[in-house]
């Protein structure tokens, strides 16, 4: 096997990146969150655990300059736009199982749906289900410090029973979810959850 | 089960994006057979088959323009440039298995694996092999109109046996790969062959 690119680099993709605070502004979420699940899927993938990536910001590129160099050529994009995922943010292999999973997070003690997640999102993750993948949503309750493992049944259980309603209380995902422990490494243990749903 | 989006804006989302062929032209690959793969992927997803989506290019933001309507903000992107990829172009799910593949085409009747995948995609592919994922390779040779699959395990076997040559000549791929059949749909059926290989 080649070797993996090492950690120095994964970490300066991340630092070097003024422009990822736009996108994550974009979409309202809390940039700790975001990097403790990455960081926590570094460590699941240097120690052989799973093979966890987050999917890149989907971005509609309309205007590209080429500058020719006397060595390369540089392509620099002009003029671009975020556009809205059709799937979910992570997606990968733990134990020969496919996961598939979005991330939030709420400043309130409930977390709604409708406003988070777009429809065919929903849609995905009920496909993956079905498909026989492990189908989640980890929101993370900023004010309590806290983060949840709730699985995409429990939601759909909860949308339908409750019609019309997206509000999902913290409340119900003590009842239905996972707590997530957290540790020094991985530092958001998700996986130990999934675990026990496999 | 709310409905999945339709065809009609898939297919827009497709057109209507000068961009893209921006980046396709940066990683030199046809239009032609990565819009074949993502319309047999449609017809998987429609079907409920299998769930295989690519992964968005991904792109360095730079600048961002903030521009405030009287309605809403809207986020344009003035100076971004692409990257390369850390994994593959795509992954899902088929049968329960968890599926990943780089999707490339040459011009000749050799496929050069050292100026068309990075070391760390390759590797990609060996993890996931390792974890129980089916990964592999679509090689689409232009001047044959012949697109063949072929295992990660026989790129790997390939590249230690002939230490220093990544031409991997058509004869391998027709020895070791599997010869994917074109139909009206999907076009290119490339699950059929993974089939065989669960």
């Amino acid at each position: 096997m080649i070797n993996y690119p090492n950690k120095k680099n994964d970490k300066q993709s991340i630092k070097d990146v003024p422009g990822r605070n736009g996108g994550i502004a974009v979409r309202s979420k809390g940039m700790g969150f975001e990097e403790m699940i990455n960081r926590s899927n570094e460590f699941y993938l240097l120690n052989d655990i799973a093979i966890i990536h987050k999917r890149p910001t989907p971005i509609r590129v309309v205007k590209v300059n080429v500058q020719k160099d006397l060595f390369e050529k540089r392509h620099r994009i002009t003029e671009a736009y975020y556009e809205s995922r059709s799937t979910t943010d992570y997606n990968g292999i733990y134990r020969g199982r496919y996961i598939d999973f979005e991330a939030k997070q709420t400043k309130y003690n409930t977390f709604n749906v409708g406003s988070n997640l777009h429809d065919h999102q929903l849609n995905h993750l009920e496909r993956v289900r079905s498909q026989g993948g492990i189908a989640f949503l980890l929101v993370d309750f900023l004010k309590f410090d806290r983060t949840y493992l709730l699985e995409i049944e429990q939601i759909s259980r909860f949308l339908e029973r409750e019609k019309g309603k997206s509000q999902i209380p913290l409340e119900y995902f003590e009842e239905n979810g996972f707590l997530i422990e957290r540790k020094y490494n991985p530092q958001l243990d998700y996986l130990k959850v999934v675990e026990t749903l496999i």
